[in-house]
């Protein structure tokens, strides 16, 4: 298989595959065909083929899709067989949300540390996970190993704290700052701007 | 100014123009050109001019957009120029950062009611936002208006309490939930699936 084949397009549509072959798998079912994952994800059978065929795993007609195959395969395709290890940037309401997503370490995602400016918070543990000073930032990620910073503070703080984040060497920031980070090119951003999200919403609802 | 001859692909840009044109009202900034545009926003200035052309509001060459002008027709577009009536269900993190997002209300959105089934959040104010009990909301929503839910709570309550959701009435929802809810054709809804947005950004991370 060649990675360098698959277009952007289908890299899109990737997580989505995954999240229901990993509801197959839990429910264990082990084969699928086209047409009845079409019927799950509401996406033509045929699309399914043109994009799953990419990975093989599809035997003679009539046999269906591997699921667990297919699941493993998409999932060293987006970087899930390698743990990826993550901090939190701000230990608010948010980031508390998002530590407790403790499903994550099943898809390969560990975090490992909160960073927040609030002394109240500094020493205490969210969900388990240790909660730094914003101040022990760089100190702490010259002793370790982090791929992903998430960034759940105020559009101001988020700036000023991207650029430190990226001079420490991070590579890879979840952004939930209601703003777009000036980072390097060399760093890749994934933005969730929820007011955005709500925005389109709203478009859908006005014209449904 | 004709809505239907803009094109799907503006549509889905226009929250991030909003945001852009949002910025720089607070600002002070009263036009501004397609260059400088461009240059804040990252995207080419012929896009932009593309784009915006559709909504008016540009002078003769060297005036520049009028930012308050263009900032009240793509309001207008959204859907943001009247008041969104929203109701979250559940009241944990996520729906406690969500609660907690106050900007929504200079936006046109307005977060009246929570809904949880624990008993020992029933009766409290979540950021001023009375907390009812989720037995109580087919009476609420018969008793007010309410255009938008968003649901922040597991995947199995959540297909259940969309089901609950539609039958009330309710046209829009905005999803947390890590699942595709099955709702009718004529309700809109707009999906935050966290997991799949860190799955892309482990996959630009390992692809950069």
């Amino acid at each position: 298989m060649n990675e360098i084949n698959i277009s952007k397009a289908i890299i899109r549509r990737l997580p989505r595959y995954y999240r229901y072959l990993e509801e197959l798998k839990s429910e264990g079912i082990e084969r699928i065909s086209s047409g009845e994952l079409s019927e799950r994800m509401k996406v033509t059978a045929s699309q399914i083929r043109q994009d799953l065929n990419h990975f093989g795993g599809f035997g003679q007609q009539g046999y269906g899709y591997k699921v667990n195959y297919l699941y493993e395969e998409i999932g060293k395709i987006l970087g899930l067989d390698r743990v990826n290890r993550l901090i939190l940037i701000g230990a608010g309401n948010l980031g508390t949300a998002l530590a407790n997503y403790t499903n994550y370490r099943n898809r390969g995602f560990m975090i490992e540390a909160i960073f927040d400016r609030d002394p109240s918070k500094v020493g205490t543990r969210v969900h388990d996970i240790p909660v730094y000073s914003i101040d022990e930032l760089e100190a702490y990620l010259s002793e370790n190993s982090i791929d992903i910073a998430t960034i759940t503070i105020p559009k101001e703080e988020a700036v000023k704290v991207a650029k430190r984040l990226t001079d420490a060497g991070i590579r890879a920031i979840w952004n939930f700052a209601h703003t777009d980070l000036p980072v390097p090119d060399d760093v890749a951003v994934e933005n969730v701007h929820l007011s955005e999200s709500l925005m389109s919403l709203s478009y859908k609802l006005k014209n449904m």
